[in-house]
């Protein structure tokens, strides 16, 4: 018999809400957290503790451990897909995870590149990205080798890196010539850290390429910004890259989307580049997931990264990625150092703080992590739009000294709210 | 003897979050946590049920009602300030909140002018500012008195409204004549509701000027939006109002800020307003609470009404209130009649229709609310920016189409993306 169509249908449609896991309690999870309320998601995250940045402000939590399996099935049981906000998940626990039937983006044959620096520049070798000259070293014997083959020989500033887990400048250790190195890798051989060796290149500035795609295949890319770093550690981002001619700009989008398609990106992909002084672009490395390079697109695009992140790991439509204002500078705040011979700036909360920040500056854009402050953590960033890009240099500093008042509690430029009374 | 200074200082500095205590888990609650997580507070919230469209979101949640004194202390506790996500918390026992030492924002005393019409119309007329004609209801001679002041008389069309508990339509009663506002009224006394009657304006259109203030005294104003309404509800708003005058918009935003100071407001305030046919500017309701005619400042303006409010509440300096756009159109998104008759859209999920709607339009902003659909509820809302106001019917035609189709999962105007490979 056949059946007969109810005329009864309910009159309250289900809710359909997609499960994102993300493997990591920092603060790209936070942020995410954000934008999956946006789309109507639920972002469960995978935190070390209930205090985390990202636990603090997401009911759905499980704490446990990235390195341990149990933890990684519990926090992708019933989920849509797994995704990161962190690089350090073993490649075997997640190709098991692949084979229990998991949805891992960006899957980890494709995440491979973006954890183990080895891995990447040979497979960018291959596909004729431009990247720095290296080499992997076993050996003493290795360092020099690969001296030998660049034009200043022993006198040549070489970049000593561990092949993996570095991250924020750790693991990269600049020699200013083969002597240094030699020290250098000799120590990282003594203690069994794989370590590979590169040319250290005569920069103009470092720039970043970040697009996303989906696993439908769909790429979008954002404007090409410049990085600044200080210690290693990114300190501001101006987007687009000043001065960055378009045809440049335009082969950066187009080698990071290249990238992202031969090595089956899924989701957000830094492409973190060297702008040599004759122009040239090279490939310094890779991120699989949002990226501090990123974090101007919260308030200066249309779509921010965090929202294209979980757009394309559950294979949306990408979203906008066109700027909303000609100029957006973004600011890191670092932990300030503490203790003694450090300003006694402690004091003053990083609540009161905000008060005086937004006092005199009513335009920025706060970001705050809910991270406890140590000395040159990433505790927040900021976001300065500008409508003129040739008032560039007054937004930066802007944003430099808005950045170090909320790490330290101090004016850099002297200022004092008290006196303009 | 005296203390002698430590010479140890910690190197981690605590971290102090400021609390915020949310009446009401409904969507404004749950935008404004998106908005606390970026200013690194805490928001936690009354909610009716750990399913209720904040709850999902945010960990902090307490489940109670809002009309018990007890569920109101354990909200309120140890938070720094208490504030509403609806009107609907009697009177009485904010006042007790406020003797027992509780922060209330705003104050029960300027709260009151949002949750009693009658309270509301009388102290604005008090204050001079410019209201519809009116008159108490007591009994259905206070209506016929009342009908024989306006010039058209028993032929005038009326306005029969509920003193308190109406919003989105409810609790206001379109009359075309005084023989329709008799049955009316005579219901609103039979059921023992105070109500009040008033002239029905000759519309040319609704406005809304949105602004916010301070414990301190500051004041911040958006630009002057339209509002478009369907059967009492809100489905569209243009920011800013098109062909405002300059002069009416600047007269509009000081008599908002003017009534947030007059009435003791902290947090934002929504004095939504007649636009008469004559170009006269007429208060129709205010709001004391994030509000819909604001959501369009998520994506369109510098600072949002949920960052705003929290930074009010908090006594922050407010946030800088200038478009992004020339223009931006907010579109709800009303959940479609189910059931028999209606189009048999329900098999497909609102996670698929947000697919298909992201592929046709990369532009749209969307924030959905995790509410599950009925007819005619707020489910969720969508913003577009455009970058010239000439474009502004298709802006506007694209914002209904997409709101449409978010509700129904059919497209307006045909559209078969089948049709289009």
């Amino acid at each position: 018999m056949m059946a007969v169509p109810s005329t009864r249908t309910p009159v309250v449609a289900p809710l359909v809400t997609p499960l994102v896991a993300m493997v990591g309690g920092g603060q790209l999870a936070r942020m995410t957290h954000q934008a999956a309320i946006a789309l109507g998601q639920t972002l469960r995250v995978l935190a070390t503790a209930a205090d985390e940045s990202a636990a603090q402000v997401t009911p759905d939590v499980v704490i446990g451990s990235h390195i341990d399996l149990e933890d990684l099935r519990r926090v992708a049981a019933g989920a849509d897909v797994l995704t990161f906000d962190h690089e350090h998940v073993p490649t075997d626990l997640l190709e098991k995870l692949v084979a229990e039937g998991v949805n891992v983006a960006p899957p980890p044959q494709a995440l491979v590149h973006a954890q183990d620096k080895l891995v990447m520049r040979r497979r960018l070798e291959a596909l004729g990205a431009p990247v720095p000259r290296y080499a992997p070293v076993d050996s003493i014997d290795d360092l020099d080798a690969f001296a030998r083959t660049l034009d200043a020989a022993d006198g040549a500033p070489l970049v000593v890196k561990a092949v993996r887990g570095g991250y924020d400048g750790r693991g990269v250790w600049m020699a200013r010539d083969l002597r240094q190195a030699r020290d250098i890798a000799g120590r990282c051989l003594a203690d069994g850290l794989p370590a590979l060796v590169e040319e250290r290149v005569t920069l103009r500035r470092e720039l970043s390429a970040l697009v996303a795609r989906s696993p439908f295949g769909q790429g979008a890319a954002w404007p090409v910004v410049q990085t600044v770093q200080r210690d290693g550690i990114c300190v501001q981002v101006i987007a687009p890259a000043p001065g960055l001619a378009g045809e440049s700009a335009a082969a950066a989008q187009r080698l990071a989307l290249r990238l992202a398609a031969e090595l089956g990106v899924v989701g957000v992909l830094a492409v973190e580049l060297f702008e040599t002084t004759d122009g040239a672009l090279l490939v310094n490395e890779l991120a699989m997931r949002p990226h501090n390079s990123g974090h101007w697109t919260m308030d200066g695009s249309r779509t921010s990264q965090f929202e294209q992140h979980l757009r394309a790991v559950l294979d949306y439509p990408l979203g906008d990625t066109d700027a909303i204002a000609p100029v957006t500078v973004m600011a890191n705040v670092l932990g300030a150092p503490r203790g003694p011979g450090a300003p006694a700036t402690a004091a003053m909360s990083m609540d009161e703080r905000l008060h005086h920040l937004f006092a005199r500056m009513p335009d920025a854009r706060v970001h705050l992590y809910g991270k406890a402050e140590r000395p040159g953590r990433k505790i927040g960033h900021l976001n300065f739009l500008g409508t003129d890009p040739a008032d560039l240099g007054n937004l930066r500093e802007r944003a430099e000294l808005a950045a170090h008042w909320l790490a330290h509690g101090r004016w850099a430029d002297g200022w004092d709210p008290h006196e303009q009374r």
